[in-house]
């Protein structure tokens, strides 16, 4: 069975299930539905604190085969998950299924419980550090499924993810389950990645370091999706929660890659009154909007909004009248928690709302201008975000697959060659986000953009800018570096990768050389 | 059959269906469900923003027999339920639902619809004006049926009550369906009773007056639960929409309760640190409020919330520190609108979050002190707020049976006498609360403890407050006015009085004399 891309896919694999293949981003649309949810209602005098993490996995009762959920606000400095999992295999439980919305290094731990089987499936939008490695190596009983932000949200909201138990970090609670993001010593700001499974998972049961008095405020996931609090001493790190600012590369050729993408910007028309913008918060995505930023000034338009995980970077053009709002789904920085705490204008999302195909209208889908990174990207425009050029998982799609379908205009922006490797290849190892959704790529030699946007090609033909077809660009590239010999893998499928709407774009085989 | 009460009731309503008795406030808890939600996903590009009201009515598709809901935060100053409904009846539609919160006069046109038969059922909270007596008469083919604020939003979530469409007023909006009430000519605050509407109904539709560039905020419903938006000239009317002031009674009788009813909260213990409290909006609820505050100043105690429909007069007790936090369902004034709008620590709550007692925990669950009305009292101490004395439809439940079940002391305010007659009767014409969610009857001539208020009673024996049976207090009345005559009803059942679990708690009759 082949996707649309022509990616060779089997139509069953063990562990997960039948397959349905990628037919194009927009291929999954019409009548959906989000699920029917049971819960146990609470009546007055109900006590929802229990005294201790023991005691909420006594009532809890999660037993073989369950799939439990975290979220990945606290990021490399989240505690919670490796506490639970600690308990829940001292209780000898089997075969659970972890769906985290991501899983960073500090997740070590989970590689143990991968071994021993008491994880035996994983579900997540980006893994990296050694549980990657862990899921590469073929350790995990089930294939890993690597979804997308919006991806995961849909696949909860339509009961295609079951979650047996919700865990939620939760920096600020009270005793009625009243959660944010913005107060205590692990404050990570906007929780909008926890907001599906709070909604959708048979229990939920948040984790705190910070308990208030009722009510908390602001309340950022209601009282009435939670079941359990527990306080515990420390939820998480501060220091691998939050960096404490974000900062523009010095990299000159990574500026000159930013100065280029923002010129592609600026030829494309969409620097234009209320228009919207993304990026992330790596050096050269920063740079792009600190350019960008400098048109905009100049030419005197204020944007609509900026949407993602935020920056203080994006707050400041937020705070200087450039964008009218911010819809933040995480925040990277201090500046940025500060600004989401207190600016109204500064607003929440949800992972659903973010990028979830199946709602009546993403954030994503309004999106003028996205900034995109690859590890891989082919003459297909195909983008690998997923695996790096060994194989080996690194990462996942996060927001790259939402956020690259839903913009009129999304960009990667990449050096040309990283290692000594070239990036472009005649076929990327890992399709993450399909060459359809994105229009151009800026490298620091030559710009290509898609054939399939004529327009824009026009556009960009009317400035001094170093078009080339991504053959070329390839071509180049190889020039210097030579034509890198290419992975060896194994039929074993360590990991399936769905796109947003479900489909299957690409699985993850077994790498020959990481045995 | 009989409900609990002792309430006869059929077990079969004509145009209603099969009867659940009502068995006990808190008789039908556990596993709930929420139901499944079918949406129609919306991709880039799309448009939701239709010309007019006609042309969204051609996609909206309604056809005979649907339900259609509307809200009732532009209260009397309500524009869209009868510009819809007329361009609804001109269609030819007939056997329509109306789902809407709460009717009031100027809805008086849909008396109209009902009697053509655009209109043959009706559900909602609470009913006062032309559409009440009409209802009572017997015009409307179904018996309406009349639910709590968190019973309504209960039996939407529950699928009890399906929605085929939603109409949202929207006093803010931006072309992706974000939506508050805080800004436009229509301002009203909090939107808190639409959001079951939005969230559950197959489609719904903004209707705004203030159509704002996107993205609006703050966003109270969010674009991911909107399918359409139609700007049209005005939504409402500001003068029926909220008072400038709400004002305390000048009243001497009425001060006294109020100082009764305050003294009788002392005495219950509950004026203490994390207190919370409950009233509404009348002259005398805002005395109590204004007593409790003198009280709570002298004792220096912080409560934790007060909630509900909020006035001017809570924002202050919020802004003196009296309260930590507001819960804001509905705002009554001016002054509450731009304290919600303006102060994070006065926050929104669903109709849902208020009062569905099959959420993980309402608000009503953690009130303390709840401040109620009656227009009737009987000496079980069930009270009726739905109908008048003359057997006629003037009000409903609204948050009168949700507020009573969660508090831990609800206390009635009421004259002994009203219009010459005595409220206090052996049978109320119809039930809205039982009488086990009533623990205090205060009035200007004596106070009636509930008997199984036992620890209550003996604490009010400490004081000089003047204590009898609720039997002695309605003999005090009856000496002055003697015992009015009962009210001749027909066998024609006009409305069934669900509690807010869904149960029946009463039925209302056609009323002989209004024929």
């Amino acid at each position: 069975m082949k996707t649309i891309l022509g990616r060779e896919i089997p139509d069953y694999i063990e562990g997960y299930g039948h397959v349905r293949p990628f037919q194009g981003a927009f291929s999954d649309v019409g009548v959906k539905t989000r699920t029917a949810v049971k819960l146990t209602s609470v009546i007055p005098n109900d006590q929802k604190v229990l005294s201790s993490l023991e005691d909420a996995l006594d009532k809890l009762n999660i037993t073989d085969g369950m799939t439990i959920s975290f979220h990945h606000h606290l990021r490399n400095g989240d505690y919670v998950l490796n506490k639970v999992m600690e308990r829940l295999a001292a209780r000898g439980v089997k075969d659970l299924t972890v769906a985290a919305s991501s899983i960073f290094p500090i997740h070590a731990p989970l590689v143990e419980h991968i071994e021993s089987g008491v994880v035996t499936g994983l579900v997540a939008n980006y893994i990296s550090g050694p549980v990657a490695e862990a899921v590469s190596r073929g350790k995990l009983k089930k294939p890993a499924i690597m979804q997308t932000h919006g991806g995961r949200a849909r696949a909860i909201e339509s009961g295609e993810l079951h979650i047996d138990v919700a865990f939620l970090a939760a920096p600020t609670a009270d005793n009625y389950g009243n959660i944010n993001g913005v107060y205590g010593d692990a404050a990570c700001g906007s929780l909008g990645y926890a907001v599906a499974d709070a909604e959708y998972a048979d229990k939920t049961i948040a984790i705190t370091d910070h308990l208030v008095p009722y009510p908390a405020y602001p309340i950022e996931i209601s009282q009435v999706f939670i079941d359990y609090i527990v306080q515990i001493d420390s939820i998480g790190d501060p220091k691998g929660i939050v960096s404490g600012t974000t900062r523009i590369t010095k990299d000159p050729v990574a500026l000159i890659i930013a100065k280029r993408a923002t010129e592609v910007i600026k030829a494309s028309g969409l620097v234009r009154e209320g228009m919207s913008f993304q990026t992330g918060a790596g050096g050269t995505s920063l740079a792009v909007a600190a350019e960008l930023k400098k048109i905009m000034q100049h030419e005197g338009v204020a944007g609509s909004f900026a949407s993602g995980g935020i920056t203080g970077y994006l707050v400041e053009m937020l705070e200087e009248g450039l964008f009218r709002s911010l819809f933040d789904v995480q925040c990277f920085d201090l500046k940025a928690i500060e600004s989401y705490r207190d600016n109204p204008a500064h607003q929440f999302m949800s992972a659903s709302m973010y990028g979830n195909p199946h709602t009546k209208g993403a954030v994503v889908n309004n999106l003028d201008i996205m900034i995109l990174g690859a590890t891989e990207i082919d003459t297909d425009f195909n983008v690998n975000v997923t695996t790096g050029s060994n194989g080996v998982i690194m990462g996942g799609s996060g927001g790259h697959s939402d956020t690259a379908a839903g913009s009129k205009l999304a960009i990667v922006v990449t050096n040309l060659m990283k290692a000594r490797l070239p990036i472009i290849k005649d076929k990327v190892i890992t399709v993450t986000t399909p060459g359809d959704s994105i229009d151009v790529v800026v490298t620091e030699r030559g710009i290509a953009v898609n054939p399939q946007r004529g327009d824009l090609l026009e556009k960009l033909k009317m400035t001094n800018l170093p078009l080339m077809t991504i053959g070329e660009l390839k071509l180049l590239a190889e020039k210097i570096t030579g034509v890198p010999k290419g992975v060896e893998t194994s039929e074993k499928i360590v990991a399936v990768v769905e796109y947003r709407d479900g489909s299957v774009i690409d699985v993850v085989r077994k790498v020959s050389s990481v045995s």
